[in-house]
């Protein structure tokens, strides 16, 4: 791993719950046939509802007081909160330094450590302010899934059972053969799904690295989930959770317009609670809550709300602003109250 | 000016002294002849000072208060904490929308706002956090000189007599004959400096954006400077003054190391004092105080300061690491108290 660090300094940025689990060897990995290299940790609270500005103050306090210079390196070891908080403070310490990311989810092994997408939230949204900032490596290890609970190990197929809809329908197909022995972590089927999401993600990524259009399709579910996170409070429900709620407003909408078979959505129910996701959004979220929250969705332009919905065959979406408002609202009515 | 803003959406962020002055007929030029575009503003506190991520957080509150979408365009109208503050805003806002700079002193005018630079200071070190991002275009108008004051004046003209010093030795005899002129803000001198000013830093800037080497040299004078600006508290001296007596300081180290001749300490002092600026650092500074500053520059690397010295005639530098610590100390003994 050290030939991808840049000069003699790292700072490793994880949480109090991966610390006790992979801190010590990390540093291990990251010293082993380099003494040189010199290691600094800090160490963030675990959570959804600490990625702010106030937590990423933290990383710039300890980089700063150890003195890490531009030629420094921050490893993001987590999931995807400080893999997003590690890659927004290395995209801004001394206006950008080298970053690579210890993904220990399948959340962000699957999805966010890919693409260099970094931020924090705002009390007002989810990921407001951030950066576009590539990692220099990204290196997973399957085995740090060992320790994860089933809670995020279910999250993470949220994404995973995303990429079959939007693109990739023969994975989708794969997906209900063996989401159970995803679910009890078989190495095998773990490596694939991995292995296959991260092939999809680069692929879009590569195509549209700064979200003009075809990239904003990676977020099937996301605006309504987004939603759902803010509005029910960030910690709340898992990214995944939310995303799987989403998902299946997303898939009724499209449904709605007449776009997909009823065979699909069925599909997609079935599949989310197979992996003991949720379908439907908490029910303290109201039409108004989902309505003045999406407002402010990084996908509005000009004042129109676009959306990824399915369209077509399984595997086929579209990322657009053009579709009736009466389906969208309808959808809205039948998953929350007024 | 309006071909300039994307989206129908603007955000003026200025400060409490700019605002009372130009923000209604920056309003009126971004709107006039273009009946679509809306536009809200920040007003933010004035001064060094504030540059944090406390005032920062003010300009998110603002745009995602307004629902400002990835299509609208961030204007700076001010000086050069402005321009820093609303340039890493834009950068980071939604991971990166439109900016422009409406400079609106010297310092701005022939410095800050070119090259895209932005950032906030951290306690313990000027502008440790932020990002290159460029300006969409930077608007000039030397009219907004005529409201600033004088000690702002003579600040902005620091940066104006650094690029003769590193790069243009016409040019530093122009202003040998002109100083008196341009602090009695005579229009076509004026417009001379700052023209010849933005040329020499965008042929720097153009030649490594991301100062890897060369763009390293416009910050002549600006590592003792910086250290005068955290340790003597932020905003008690301005910028330029800070960087004019830490131009002194870098001057006589260069002297020390026998790398430039007499004539060149003198005539830098001279001009310098002709221009109301400060040679040498404030009383309560000491070596001590330096010292730890400088540690936490971005110019340091692997442990090492690296700093810009004149070497050879007028109107040449170094970058550069490898230089006799005794003369670094004996610069420091000479110009604070141990």
């Amino acid at each position: 791993m050290y030939r991808h660090v840049h000069g003699k300094r790292v700072l490793v940025v994880t949480n109090e719950r991966v610390a006790p689990l992979y801190l010590d060897k990390t540093i291990d990995a990251l010293t082993r046939g380099n003494p040189n290299v010199t290691v600094e940790s800090v160490i963030l609270p675990d959570g959804e509802k600490y990625k702010n500005m106030d937590t990423l103050m933290k990383v710039f306090d300890k980089a700063i007081e150890s003195r890490l210079d531009r030629r420094c390196t921050f490893v993001a070891l987590g999931g995807g909160v400080i893999g997003d908080m590690c890659g927004y403070a290395a995209a801004s310490y001394l206006r950008g330094v080298n970053f690579i990311q210890i993904p220990t989810t399948v959340m962000a092994q699957v999805d966010s450590s890919v693409g260099g997408k970094t931020g924090i939230n705002h009390r007002l949204g989810k990921n407001l302010i951030g950066a576009f900032y590539q990692p220099q490596c990204v290196l997973v290890d399957t085995d740090t899934l060992n320790t994860l609970p089933d809670r995020e190990m279910a999250s993470g197929l949220a994404e995973v059972i995303k990429y079959g809809l939007i693109r990739d329908a023969e994975f989708f197909e794969w997906q209900e053969n063996n989401i159970e022995a995803l679910l009890a972590r078989d190495p095998a089927a773990l490596a694939f799904a991995i292995k296959r999401s991260c092939e999809n993600k680069a692929d879009v990524v590569s195509q549209d690295e700064k979200e003009s259009g075809l990239r904003a399709t990676l977020n099937l579910g996301h605006t309504f989930g987004h939603a759902i996170e803010t509005g029910f409070g960030y910690g709340e429900w898992l990214h995944g959770e939310a995303v799987a709620a989403g998902t299946v407003m997303a898939v009724d909408m499209s449904y709605r317009l007449g776009w997909i078979d009823e065979s699909i959505v069925k599909r997609v129910n079935k599949i989310l609670e197979r992996a003991k996701l949720p379908t439907t959004p908490p029910k303290s979220m109201t039409v108004s809550m989902f309505k003045s929250i999406m407002a402010v969705d990084k996908k509005v332009a000009d004042g129109l709300l676009r959306l990824i919905l399915l369209k077509g065959p399984l595997g086929n979406c579209v990322f657009t602003g053009d579709y009736d408002r009466e389906a969208l609202d309808a959808t809205l009515r039948a998953f929350s109250k007024s």
